[in-house]
């Protein structure tokens, strides 16, 4: 799914606007530095890789914008540290644009359009890095699946949340590649509703049978043979293999174990995180009451009554079947030292 | 709660009205058979008990409504088939009109008047009898609740659903009638949002400490000890203790018992169903998919998806620690024959 479309000639970014999903498919144009901070602030897209991928993007936006001016070399460090700062818990939106800055410091190029160029390539090879590494994943993980296989996914681990393949969903289009039938349960993943909206729209975009349940209904669907696997996705895996995802994954996992079903994860190699040991040294973000008190800018809950919102938990490594990387498929107990 | 008001000289219902809770506190006033067909059928008012007092009450509005007219005893009859078809799978509505039927039957009055004050007895008859099971149901259950509990809960088994005081909420409420400090979460119950709705409304409206959760949270909260005991309703339980309730609530059960945590269920006698033997005898009504698909009539799902929709799950007896009535406390294994 092309969703991250870079226009190199005009230096024009074209999103695919996640927030209108699945009722419109309407692209967000960013043309400055500041549509590019909004893109992401408001969620325009979603999703880690995605988000360093688009701030990559937004690096070569911003230079091209700036480069008018005769102080564009002040301009463009502030506009990078703006743009590092617009979703401040998003690692990999540092990330990129740490490495983008860090790959001009070295090669000490002083002129504007040199910069653009140089940083086009760089963020072009950044995209089609994530979607290889998806590919292989994909493949990697099609293994594990059989032919008639129904699997069940929590959130969004798919293109819309990567470069254009996706992990969780990167297997199960793989498999599907390979000649496999595979149909797909999406887990609707409140509050976000990421599974719902945009799970269901790629899997469907892209031909494969896929129906929607209610967070809910995840125990009654396994405990009745409804699906047989479980694929997810991950935020951050451990050192011993204990893996921080979306809030619920975790409830999945110990539920899957209960009915023997197995349960993977795919994520690139860089989502292990050689600083964390185990997932208890994970802080699980608390995020604001309103996403969960209003649904469509309606109020489900009275005002004087307050939420619990954590937006991931921790799904211990012994309740994960297998992690597929692009490099391997890796299997309990897990070791990831010095990887 | 007093959500179900009736006014024997005027001969009208009022139903708190929950369609617009928690956002207004509406009031649905019902003066004609037309009314309390469009309550139910609407879900002004929803919950087995709550539904069977409604009818009941409904079987007095249609009496005073049609004794003007000659033909008033077809009138009656007539009614009284349409009411009890307002909402078909509502086991209590036909039982309660039933009742209303056979009671009447056995007496033969013959005079609207006379028929309206013996009915206005027995439906308000009802209406207390049900508000004092769940009281002594309540007293029983709250000795398994110690001062400084927070409890579990999920859909909404309280107040709105029966007479005014609760099986699962009356529980919670008899024990801080008791002087016990009580915290709650409630679990927001997708699709319907009864917990996130209702529940919340009602035990804030006490002034019982209740925070609302995304369904998704449930193992998360159990893993950080942030909640020691689960109760739950039944809408049906079968001879060896299996229970049928709001879907969700078998995933809950599981949860509990990884972790640890008493899992209760409070139902009045009559839940237990001496034709069902066991859980796997209970047919699992599948519900339209747009109760998943919209959300304040705004589509979450792409029109070429299909949803999952199952309106109840089964708990298996081994998972339930307890069964709370208004008689006793029954414990697993659970043995309901000749009850």
């Amino acid at each position: 799914m092309n969703h991250i479309q870079f226009d190199k000639v005009n230096g024009i970014l074209k999103l695919l606007d996640q927030r209108f999903l699945p009722e419109k498919e309407d692209w967000f144009i960013c043309k400055t530095l500041t549509d590019v901070i909004y893109a992401l602030k408001e969620m325009v897209i979603r999703g880690a890789p995605a988000i360093g991928i688009t701030a990559a993007y937004g690096c070569c936006i911003l230079i091209k914008e700036i480069s008018k001016y005769d102080d564009w070399q002040g301009k463009l460090y502030r506009g990078l540290e703006n743009l590092a700062a617009s979703r401040p818990t998003a690692v990999n939106l540092s990330w990129a644009v740490n490495m983008m800055r860090h790959k001009l410091e070295d090669l000490q190029i002083k002129d504007p359009q040199l910069i653009y160029d140089f940083w086009t390539k760089e963020a072009t090879s950044l995209h089609e890095f994530d979607i290889e590494i998806n590919q292989k994943m994909g493949k990697l993980g099609a293994d594990l699946l059989e032919d008639g296989d129904v699997v069940m996914t929590h959130c969004n681990a798919g293109a819309l949340a990567t470069g254009g393949y996706g992990t969780a969903l990167g297997v199960i289009r793989a498999a599907v590649e390979q000649g496999k039938q595979i149909k797909v349960i999406a887990n609707e993943t409140r509050p976000f509703l990421q599974g719902a909206r945009l799970t269901a729209y790629e899997l469907a975009k892209d031909g494969i049978e896929v129906k929607v349940a209610c967070d809910n209904a995840c125990a009654f669907l396994m405990k009745n043979k409804m699906i047989n696997k479980v694929i997810v996705g991950a935020d951050r895996i451990a050192v011993n293999g204990d893996v921080a995802n979306k809030i619920g994954t975790y409830g999945v996992a110990l539920l899957a174990k209960e009915h023997n079903i197995p349960f993977y994860v795919a994520a690139p190699l860089y989502t292990i995180d050689p600083n964390t040991a185990k997932g208890d040294d994970i802080n699980i973000e608390q995020r604001p009451k309103k996403e969960v008190a209003f649904i469509n800018d309606k109020k489900i809950i009275p005002d004087n009554v307050d939420v619990l919102n954590f937006a991931f938990d921790i799904t211990p490594a012994h309740l994960v079947s297998a992690i597929i990387t692009e490099k391997d498929i890796f299997r309990f107990p897990y070791d990831f030292k010095g990887l």
